[in-house]
């Protein structure tokens, strides 16, 4: 059995302990958080406390706090036996100022309200000593079925792709969900063409499955979309991924006769 | 029965071709194509012909060639009795030079060798009489359950809409996909991640399911990931869709005490 206290109250803080409280192998023995109104959503179903000299003993506290405040948080645990695992894609081990550290990284998207299927959630994992490393694999295993040991030289390209096909993706779908509101056309009818282009990866590589214009080289199609843009920075979003697209399948188009 | 000969040999052809055939309320009569060797494909299944003279009679010809293409093949379709529909997005209905004029267009992206499910494929109509919208719109019905009729002002950003979130979206995915392989992390560790940016879809709108660096400001996180792109061209991507993330959130940042 692994004890743990989670440290924070967002949204990292709140999917951990939902996928954590149900399991055999794992305790939450607390939550901590600042904020006494914040506490309040996980005071019926486990101890809580907003006073860092309060904290109970556990075998890993997990900082799911945000990037900036690991490092002041960590200063307050330094006296804490147990291992200290922030939850950060980007941030270094070293960020913490703990006696044992540790890095527990859940590489998804947390979204307030929508519960997300943790045992499929790739958990990377890093720390100082074989038997911490242990520890997490133990507690990453116990809620997924992929851990990975991967260092700050891994994780953090990692972080910047899931930034890439998380947080760009979806910012392109709010493009064109802005576009179909001022067309009055409903969004769902993209769903089925963004399924598509998940599926497709599962048998091609992103290069293989690349359609439209721009792998294609179609200025007069490329043109005509950029003037339908009506905000300067989406036309150059379209004209700087278009270039993009176009360089990466230049060779191939030469090869067109 | 609808009578239908498919122009074209590429892969919207083929896949309409593979959609069609098998109906009970469409028989494919016919497949043109200008090169003998892309029509063999075809020839143990269908009736084939390279020669616009001999083109069968059918209720519809399915235009399904290259968009720079639709005005010159069709200039030889004018004495057609048939509805001649062309399978482009972006091109206008008035392309076509044909006695009656039509738009059969598939909100799809397809793949050479992996099978779609027409089912769940919008089928984007428009034609200029009652007779023949009525004409595409059973053709469409016979093949998927979502057939809309569309003109070109709301054919075309829906077109541009399906750049944005197929083609550049797998561009996102490409740029992620060499940065693994570089790194020598599998691509698929990023796959649960996409598929819940995917599924958020179904419970909130792209501008509410956005999280990231990007949205929250995190200046530290944006500098660090800039750093680890080695092209400019990523580097500038990187930085024009942060600015368009934070542009669109920034209100709500503001509001954040």
């Amino acid at each position: 059995m692994i004890s743990v206290v989670i440290l924070g109250t967002g949204k990292v803080a709140t999917h951990l302990f939902l996928a954590l409280e149900p399991l055999k192998a794992v305790t939450v023995v607390q939550v901590y958080g600042r904020s006494v109104s914040a506490l309040k959503a996980f005071e019926s179903k486990v101890a809580t406390t907003s006073a860092i000299s309060q904290l109970l003993p556990a075998d890993i506290y997990l900082l799911a706090v945000s990037d900036n405040a690991i490092a002041d948080v960590s200063k307050n645990l330094s006296t804490l036996k147990g291992l200290v695992a922030h939850t950060s894609g980007s941030m270094p081990l070293e960020t913490l100022e703990t006696h044992r550290k540790g890095v527990f990284y859940p590489l998804q998207t947390f979204t307030k309200g929508k519960s997300v299927d943790f045992e499929r959630i790739p958990i990377c994992i890093e720390a100082e000593t074989f038997e911490d490393k242990e520890l997490l694999r133990q507690l990453g295993l116990a809620v997924s079925k992929q851990v990975y040991e991967l260092d700050a030289t891994k994780r953090a390209p990692l972080h910047l792709c899931a930034v890439l096909v998380n947080n760009f993706t979806n910012h392109l779908f709010q493009i064109a969900d802005e576009i179909c509101q001022v067309q009055n056309l409903p969004f769902e009818l993209l769903l089925p063409l963004i399924g598509e282009t998940i599926e497709k990866l599962q048998f091609l590589t992103p290069k293989e499955a690349q359609t439209g214009p721009a792998v294609r080289n179609d200025q007069q199609t490329m043109q005509r979309h950029v003037t339908q843009l009506t905000q300067p920075l989406h036309q150059a979003i379209y004209l700087l991924l278009s270039e993009s697209i176009k360089q990466v399948h230049e060779k191939e188009l030469q090869r067109i006769p």
